[in-house]
């Protein structure tokens, strides 16, 4: 499993227009296959700050799999004009820590 | 619920030796009054980079009982060490996106 991670920089004002957007641009990215869950936090001391976590099978799932669907594009065409500057997207695998 | 974020960038050829002082210090972490879980996720593009992700109840469970805990002074102790530049910590509060 694959942890998606962007740290999402909204333009001054425009969150809870954006909060609305994403709720709706959220089924898009459920639908593609290799997505298993999201989820979409706001931050507590920055002003229209947002991190986006979102769990894949693979990276290609994401890379491959979302950002050339159709689904991306209307995607992109919701969310991306709200980013200032826009962001760095990372993918992270979890360390295991062995027996709790 | 309230997430606590901190992108971690370990020194170079540190990170084996790191993620087993966290597997130590994680014992530390855990015993807080309002820790719920936590988890260490390895970036796959940037090497040496992890991503600490804590649930608390509270912001002040991670602000004042644990960085004010004797557990913290140890954690502290292993960790810090490592990290090169030192870590950013925001905390999150998840945005409700309304029924799936």
């Amino acid at each position: 499993m694959i942890l998606e991670v962007a740290t999402l920089d909204v333009r001054a004002g425009l969150g809870p227009s954006f909060e609305r957007d994403f709720a709706t641009a959220s089924a898009l990215i459920r639908s593609i296959p290799g997505y298993l869950s999201h989820e979409l936090q706001r931050c507590i001391e920055t002003e229209g700050r947002y991190l986006l976590l979102v769990r894949w099978e693979t990276v290609s799932a994401h890379t491959e799999g979302f950002r050339k669907s159709a689904q991306y594009a209307q995607w992109k065409g919701l969310l991306h004009p709200y980013y200032n500057p826009f962001p760095v997207v990372e993918h992270y695998r979890r360390v295991p820590e062995g027996p709790a």
